[in-house]
């Protein structure tokens, strides 16, 4: 089984959350899943001092901040194809609020990476899982409007507010739970979303990229069937 | 019980082992120990592109780097005190081996980060078990020479030597176990210096953590007593 990892730079100010990244290739190891990872070959939104929170000066590459959590091994996001994986990850931090689309300014009329959102509909037309963590589950959201699909990001209201603009559902979750919507193969977790205790955040992740593993081998099934 | 980490910036190429990095801090909160992450507050001694393996032009400073994996939550190394803490981990990454030390470009000959060699001999002075991983065991063997105090990196024989000229002893180890000097209450495990498999390196570190809170905790009885 081969799964792809959505990033979207290194810090959860300006890219992807760096533990939910880490965890999530871990969880994938520990099942025996072969990772790629991959990110958009341009510019992040700005950089920010982790420090003390302030944007500041000078750009970053996202593939290329990306490539510290990944050690490298990173591609450019263009070149994802539904048939290169059996599942898709997408963790969270302001990266994919940022970076994979506007949502962090814009809200509903987010604009949306054509490059996340051609992946993103390649994988659920092919009735693919896709895990979303954290923030991401809004961008996920917004990339398949009117679907009624059911996501959490744990119980931010106006957050919850735009999934449900873009015809989808929120579900109140806690830190170390995952929302499954298994008729549309969708695993969402809410992790850093709260200021929780990482080993609380670490099992929302191991459930959903659990689930999403299950869901890939049983859909392998059916179309081997 | 309270733990220190101490990072050495954001990516194996030029600072902390992120994975390294956020596995201890997992790994500890799931031990339920509390942790304070602390890097250094100065430049790193570059930054490299971890996409193309080249160095690159411009600065970044260790202790803002460090905090996208503390997420903000770090301090700088200097106010480390012996009294913060119970034990103290050191993450690998070439950040261990440039940041904190010149162990990368001058082997047996390293400068070594005052701040750094300073915590390190408060700790093992006042019997506090220190985690080391990766590439990090070879500096505190440089911190700590003369003492006969036994560490793995692996397997890699130019760093076992470095180690052995310091006046500490190598042990060969696998990526997914712990190497553990009860005697001087220093545990290490050599991670990513194998390209090895996540779950493989995850044990090695969960090892090591669980063997320095069981010493840590046992250390606080005699105390006690």
């Amino acid at each position: 089984m081969k799964a792809a990892v959505i990033l979207s730079g290194c810090g959860h100010l300006d890219g992807s959350e760096i533990r939910e990244a880490v965890l999530s290739l871990l969880y994938l190891d520990q099942q025996g899943v072969a990772v790629q990872c991959y990110a958009p070959d341009k510019a992040q939104h700005h950089v920010v001092n982790h420090l003390s929170g302030e944007s500041e000066a000078g750009g970053r590459n996202i593939l290329q901040e990306s490539a510290r959590i990944a050690r490298g091994n990173v591609k450019p996001l263009h070149q994802l194809q539904e048939t290169d994986a059996d599942l898709l990850v997408i963790p969270g931090g302001y990266g994919a609020a940022k970076n994979l689309s506007t949502l962090a300014f814009d809200g509903a009329s987010a604009w949306l990476e054509p490059e996340f959102t051609k992946a993103i509909n390649a994988f659920y037309a092919a009735k693919k899982p896709i895990v979303a963590i954290c923030i991401a589950p809004a961008v996920l959201a917004a990339a398949l409007p009117q679907k009624g699909i059911t996501l959490t990001i744990g119980e931010d209201s106006a957050t919850a507010q735009i999934i449900e603009k873009f015809g989808n559902i929120h579900k109140v979750c806690a830190s170390h739970e995952a929302c499954m919507d298994e008729e549309h193969r969708i695993i969402t977790c809410s992790a850093y979303m709260r200021d929780d205790a990482l080993s609380n955040i670490a099992k929302g992740i191991e459930q959903a990229v659990s689930a999403a593993v299950k869901m890939s081998a049983i859909h392998s099934r059916h179309v081997a069937a």
